[in-house]
Order: C-alpha cells, then sequence, then structure tokens
C-alpha cells in the first residue's frame, strides 16, 4: 500500500476491515473529487448495482443508463460523463477510469495473508522439509523429502510429491497434485485441479505394444508464474519442461513433455502446447491455440484464437488462422474465400469457355 | 412416477427393486403390447445384450441383425419392425422406440434419494449453516460461513469454500471447488473435479510484470444448472459471472470473468467462452466451440463443432466455421475452396494470358 | 530387465541403487564402446547437463555445441559424431542413439514396485473386495462392493465408485473419480484428476426444460490403457462406452458417451470425440482434434492435429483440417487459398470484363 496514502482502514486483527475515503482513492490515482470528499467507500461494484459504500466507475458513454440514480459512494469517472454520475456522493474525476480501478482494486482487496496454520488431516511424509509460517490446509498430502519455503501455502486435497520442492510464499490451490520432479520458484499461484510434472506422452510402439518411455525429466515453474485451474503440464522426458518467470497460464491448458516458455508470457484458456516447443519472452497466446510439436515461437509473438501452429514463428510477429499464418495474410485469404465463394460458378464457366 | 402407472416394485427399503410389466409401460408410453403383456423388466439394456428381465428398443433398420435371437424381455419397436424382434418375450408397438425408451428411463433408473449422513471425516467450517437432510461425503470440506439449503449433497474431496451459498437439492460431485464468491441456486449438479468462482485471468503490464487484478465479482450459478465434469467457470472481475437457470454444460468447458450465459442453453464439451461475453437464452454450442471476449450472441443462436466466433451474432441464426460465418455461407465457402483447389492453376493461366 | 543384462545394481531393500556400466549398456543395444567401458551411470541427463555418472545421447549434428566439454559418463553417439562427443568418459557407438536411449531408460528407472499398504486415512465401503498387494493413498475412498484386483494401486484422494471394478495391477493415479458403471481392465494407469464413468450429455427438452436422461451404460476400459491427468470419459447410456486394449490417452481429452475405441490408439491433448463415435484399432488422433457424433472411422486412421471431423472416415486414410479432408486434398486447398488471395481482385476484374 502506498506509504502516502491515508488510510481509514483499521486494523484490528480479525475484524479487521479495510476502508478510503473518495479524496485519499483520488490522491492515489491522481484524480480530482467532484462532490464529498470524505465519503468512505469499502467494497467494489457495478455502477448499477453500487451502494454506499461502494466504489464503481463509468468510463464509456455506453454505460450512461446504468448509471442512472446509482447510489454509489465513490465513482470514477471521465469530466465528459460527469453529469451521468452525478446521484453519487462523490466523482472522482480522471481520464482512465477503468484504469483507475484498477489501481484502486489493490487497496481495497489486499492479498489475504496467509493463515500459517497445519491443519491436523494434513499429512506430511518423512524427511519433508517446512519452512516458516506454512499453511498447509485439510487432508493435504506432502510427500517424503518435499520441501516447502518460508510462507508457502498448501490447499485442502492437493498433493505434493515426493521430493517436491516449492518456493517461498508460492500459494497451491485445492486439489492440485505436483508429480515427482517437480519444482516450483517463489510466489508461485496454482489453482484447484492442476497437474504438474506428469509424465509425457511417450511411447515405442514394438512387438504390437505402445511400450512406455520413462519420463525422468523435471517440471520447473519459475518465480511469479500463475496458472488456472486444471490445467496439466507434464514433467521432460530427459531433458526439462520449463515455465519462464512471470509467466501467467490461464484455465484448462496442456503443456507438454520438454517444452519451454519464456518470460511474462500469456497462454489463455485451452490452449495446447505439443512437445519440445521453446516459446520466447513475452508471447500472447490466444484461447484454444494449438502449437505441434517442436516448433520454435520467437520472443513476442501473438497468436489469435483458435490458431493452429505447424511451423516456426519470427520473434515479434502476430499469426492466425488454421494453418497459422502472418494475421494480415490470414485475413486476406479469408476474405477472398468468402469473396470466391461468390464467383465459384462463374469462374467454372469463364474457364469452360476459354478452354474449349 | 406417474400416478397411473402401475408399478410393480416392491418398497422395501434398502433391498428396493424397480421393476414394470411390459403392459405397464405401454401404458405409460401409449404402446400396444405384442406377446406376453405380464413379462416383468428390470432394467434396460441394448438389444443384442439383453437379458429375459431386460427392457430394450429396436429404432432403425440398420439394427435388425443385432436383433435378432434377442432374449429381452420387452421390446420398444415400431410396428414395421416388429417380427424383427420376435424372439423377445414381448414387444411394444410404438411409432418412435427411442423416444419410448427416453420416457421408459427415468421409471426404471430414477433418481437415487440422497443418503442424508454428513461423514465423520468431513469438515465444517464455523459459522457455516447446514440445511436439513443434507449430505456431506468423506474428506469434504465446508468454509466458514457457507450455507447448504435442505437436500443438498456434497461429494468426497469437494470444497465449498468460505461463505459460499448452496441451494436446496443441489448436488456437488466429488472432488469439486467452489471457491469464495460463488453462489448456487437449487438443485443444481456439479461433476467431478469442475472448479466454480476461480480468479480470472486478468493482469495489468506495468514496470516490467504482469500484475494482477483482483476479482471481486461472483461466479452466480442458476436454478437447475447442470455442469459436467473437471469445467472452469471464473468469478467475476467486478461484476458477476452468471449461468442462467436451467442451462446445461457439458465436460472440460470454459467460461471466463464476467460472462453471462442465458436460460436453457447447452454448451458441450471443450467449449471456451471469453471474458465479458454475452450469451442469450437457448443457445446451442456443439463441441470445442470458441468465443472470444466481449462478443454479444442472441437468443436461440446454434454454433457448430470447431466455429471460432470473432463477433456478434444476432438471435436465431446458426453460424459455423473459423472465423464464424452464418452456416450456409460457410458451407459454400469451403465447397468453393475445395472445387477451387482444382481449378487454381488453371485460373492463374487464364489470368496471364489476359494480362499479358 | 533382461536377463542377458550384467547389471551393477546393488539389491539392497530401500536404499537400492541401480547402476549400469558402459559396456553393459552397449552389449543391451548393440553398441559398441569408445572409451572407458568400465564407467558406470545411475541417471540419464541432457548432454549439456550430465555429470560424472549420467548417461546422455548425441543423436544430431545440430546440438554438437551443447555436448562440447560435456562431462557426461558414457554417451550414446553415432560414429559420425563421436569426436563431438570426446569429453565424455565414454562413447557407446550405435546407429540410433535415441533409439539407444529408450532401449536403456527402462532399465536405468524401472517401474517402482507398488508399496502395498492401505493408509490408515482411505476408507472401504461394505463389501469392497480388495486383492493381495493393493495400496490405497491417503483419504482415497473405495466404494460399497468395489473390487480392486492384486497389486491395484489407488492414489490419495482417488474415489472408485460403488461396485467399480479396478484390474490387477492397475494404478490409479491421485484424485481420480471412477463413477459406478466403471470397469477397468488388468494393467490399467490413469493419471490425476481423470473422470471416468460420468453421466454423459444427454437432455430432452420438454414442457420447456431439458430433461434429464439417466444414463445406465458403463464405462469399460480395456487392458493395458493409459489416461492421462484431467480426462473425461462418460459411461454410456444404455450401451457401453469402450476403450479398446493397449490404447494411450493423453491429458485434457474429452470421450462422450456410447463412444467406442479401438486397440492400439492414440490419442492426443485435448481431442474430444462426440457421442457414439467408433474408433477403429491403431488410430492416431493428434492434439485438439474434434470427432462429432455416430461418425466411423476405419483402422488405423490418422487424423492432424486440430482436424474437425463431419463424417465417416475409411480405414488406413491420413485426414486434416476444417471441416477434415483427405489430407492431401487439404494440402491442395490451403495451398490454393493463400494463392487466391494475390489473384481474387484480378479474378474479380477478369470476371466483369467478360460478363459484360
Amino acid at each position: 500500500m502506498s506509504a502516502t496514502l491515508e488510510s481509514t482502514t483499521t486494523h484490528g486483527g480479525e475484524g479487521e476491515e479495510i476502508s478510503f475515503t473518495a479524496a485519499a482513492l483520488a490522491q492515489h490515482v491522481g484524480g480530482l473529487v467532484d462532490g464529498d470528499g470524505d465519503v468512505v467507500v469499502r467494497r467494489v461494484a457495478p455502477i448499477d448495482r453500487a451502494c454506499e459504500d461502494d466504489l464503481s466507475f463509468l468510463g464509456s458513454s455506453k454505460f450512461v443508463s446504468l448509471a442512472a440514480g446509482s447510489r454509489a459512494g465513490a465513482v470514477f469517472v471521465t469530466a465528459a460523463l460527469k453529469q451521468a454520475a452525478r446521484s453519487a456522493r462523490a466523482r472522482i474525476i480522471v481520464a482512465e477510469p477503468y484504469e483507475a480501478m484498477l489501481r484502486a482494486l489493490p487497496l481495497l482487496y489486499p492479498a489475504r495473508p496467509v493463515v500459517a496454520e497445519i491443519h491436523p488431516t494434513g499429512t506430511i511424509g518423512r524427511g519433508a522439509s517446512i519452512g516458516r509460517s506454512v499453511a498447509i490446509g485439510p487432508h493435504a498430502v506432502i510427500g517424503a523429502d518435499a520441501i516447502l519455503g518460508d510462507g508457502a501455502s498448501v490447499g485442502a486435497h492437493a498433493v505434493v510429491g515426493e521430493g517436491v520442492r516449492v518456493g517461498a510464499g508460492s500459494w497451491i490451490g485445492p486439489a492440485v497434485t505436483l508429480y515427482p520432479g517437480t519444482t516450483l520458484g517463489e510466489r508461485v499461484r496454482i489453482h484447484a485441479g492442476s497437474r504438474l510434472g506428469c509424465d509425457g506422452f511417450g511411447y515405442v510402439f514394438a512387438e504390437g505394444v505402445h511400450g512406455k518411455i520413462p519420463h525422468v525429466g523435471r517440471c520447473v515453474v519459475g518465480d511469479d508464474v500463475e496458472i488456472g485451474a486444471n490445467c496439466t503440464i507434464d514433467r521432460g522426458s530427459i531433458d526439462d519442461t520449463v515455465i519462464g518467470a512471470g509467466t501467467k497460464i490461464d484455465n484448462l491448458v496442456h503443456i507438454a513433455h520438454n517444452v519451454r516458455i519464456g518470460r511474462l508470457c500469456l497462454l489463455m484458456a485451452q490452449v495446447g502446447i505439443a512437445g519440445s516447443v521453446r516459446l520466447g519472452d513475452g508471447c500472447v497466446l490466444a484461447g484454444q491455440v494449438g502449437v505441434s510439436g517442436h516448433h520454435v515461437i520467437g520472443d513476442g509473438v501473438r497468436l489469435a484464437a483458435q490458431a493452429g501452429v505447424f511451423g516456426d514463428i519470427p520473434a515479434g510477429e502476430t499469426w492466425s488462422g488454421y494453418p497459422a499464418r502472418p494475421h494480415q495474410e490470414s485475413l486476406r485469404a479469408h476474405a477472398a474465400l468468402f469473396r470466391l465463394a461468390g464467383m465459384i460458378r462463374r469462374l467454372e464457366r469463364l474457364l469452360t469457355q476459354h478452354e474449349r
């Protein structure tokens, strides 16, 4: 919380309640108060449902009708739309109301401190090393020789496999499975039901059966990575699977064995990355994108939703479609296709005439 | 069970066994018995594996060979195919055998009543409110201040987060996670491993990191919604994520923050809906469909499998393909494309000749 | 382990460590030692990170720079690349270094024997039958009348539903759910979080609601099947859902009700198979493939990543694209499409001229 920020919060242990005046929030985001700067807000809410102690925002003329009669305590609003929010107790005039709201949210909803408690139904294996201020939830299972860094939190029904290392300040959600061979950096967050370090999908067909290839590489997750719910990230076969620091992964994403993902990437829901792909830093993959095996995707590449990648992509490019091509080329191709549909018979007739 | 339906069921507590005569079933579906109307059936089975106390059906001449010699007790069959099922003890002649079977299934397999029992390994947080006749399975975790309505059932290893509200008669499968901020209506069913109320995928890039946006909206699920296994439905960022009453969702579906889905929709497996999409009532989305963020899909829209939606869609339309277009237009475009492949060289030659 | 293979392993209970000399490995794979055949290796590692007791491989001139100065104990390498691995203690000269490594891996990493132990927090229902040498993990729940074959292993937090049958030697990972109606063969492996035997997605719309169709078919999994993490496989509606023996399924795959998958198929991550599809033996479906309902896919069919199948496919064919077509036809169509984009205006002009 900004040191210069005056808060009205009462720090009183369990019953602690966080609140700010409109004036304090205006100061924090560099805005001007119009109305009662002393109004106190405790939560955020959409402008049509906001109550007296709620903070809201109005960022577009599209939503002016929702603002009519709003009972919000304070509203971030542009100068141009100020009148539309006149029923609120206070308006905080800013250039970018939504951005202001994003800056205010962490003030009103700071990350809850982990309650360092080891639930009596949690089980801890032999030789496990548990740091200071660690939380272990109901029925969680910590394997033998696992290492939990200071301040780590393991949710209900999570399994931290034998020898797995969880860095300081990391948060493992409910029902997460970390197979042996998984190593998490610091401040990693993994949501419910994700599975890390599973065996990769590798078989050798011989003598009439698909023989399983043992997987002995690791699954290494860098600092400050966040992984959504119900994802699957396989361990490497011989080499490691690596997720770079600061990368954020949405729900239901699959990452196969030996994949290396760079730093600060964003992978949206249901993306699938096949084995041994290399992804650079700062890549953005929209929902349901698939990348087939062994390709190299450069730094800063952006892939549109559902793109199907079957080749390498140079750094900095934006690709889309199936098979994925540079985005402008895909757009042109699809535009041509839909125009073609209206021309195809005429073209066939023309060819017939000319080739007689 | 229909009041007019005569059943041979013995209601005898644990050993209760449900059975019906062919005559009673014929009466229920409005059919006519051919053969022994007193034959008693207890289960359903495919016609080639049915035994003496099994009910089966034969709805298409494609499956006549499977019916030969069937030992079924009773078979729903059309008048035209009656002879093919002659080895069964009884035939029940109906216009639509499969529809008749669908009507008979709930008679032979009524929903099992929940056994109201709180397993000793379940844990219940402070201030939680547990209704009458509630079932809590082994190792389930009910958070502080959660509310379970009358007759609710929480499966093994499920987590009902702090303050979550589960409506009367709802069924939460094994290993489900309901994050704080989740509210379920009545008679909701959620299958194993689904995660509701997860943080949405929202970050602000500043000072070299993807800063997490706190998510404080709710995840609100209406009455009579059914959600398949291993789905993920995020809570809203400021506003709520809402699933309308009577909507049914298949397995592995992802629904992002702030999405609003109408009433009575059907979302098939692996569908993904990006943030802030609005879906009307009665929409049908086939498997692996993706809808990109902020679009508005009207009432009754139908989307074919794998469609990739990048715009708004008016009510009542059927769209398909990537990028999704009205279905007839997509069909024409794809047909043109495959015809084009055989013409492209000739077209190039023609252009060259004409542009000399 | 091959009877003819001389191993340096000490069989000493818990502290057992497996190791082989380079000479023994060379004999196993049919290679020749160059250097110190007595060097002992205990693990495998990539060539740039390998240490003195690591086995590695160098199979392509692309990776020669990584091999420079390698401290590996032994390296599988071709005769042509032998010099590049000169810093290792021993080279094992083979025609196919990667294949040799795949053959050596199971020696150094044999499947760990299941520790037959029933964790005190596991719960076993009435009438369940538990074979010899069975392992039941922490908080696992075995339902009434379930049957676990000899040597079966059930992971932490797994649920084996009422009456479910698990064949001998099968391994059920953490947090797996086997609904009632599921039957597993022998030596089946199911990874964390997969859900088998869920209700299929079947409703009848009548009187303004989607009425649920009871699902009473089974989910039958053959011998030697492996299923990845977070998959969903529904039970049949009346008939069964069947996965043929020896088939391998990757992560996040969905298989709907009444699907029949043949023997020895490979289904890669995020594949979705809609209801009542029939898949032959030996099919290979790459990532994110979707097959729509009721289609028949012949033996040995191969589908490229993201293919969308809307029809039957004859045995032995390779198809790709959306809508899926024979692969060569898809390739020609896409090539034509991208050439069309550069011609479309000229074609329009030509048509205009000719149709004046």
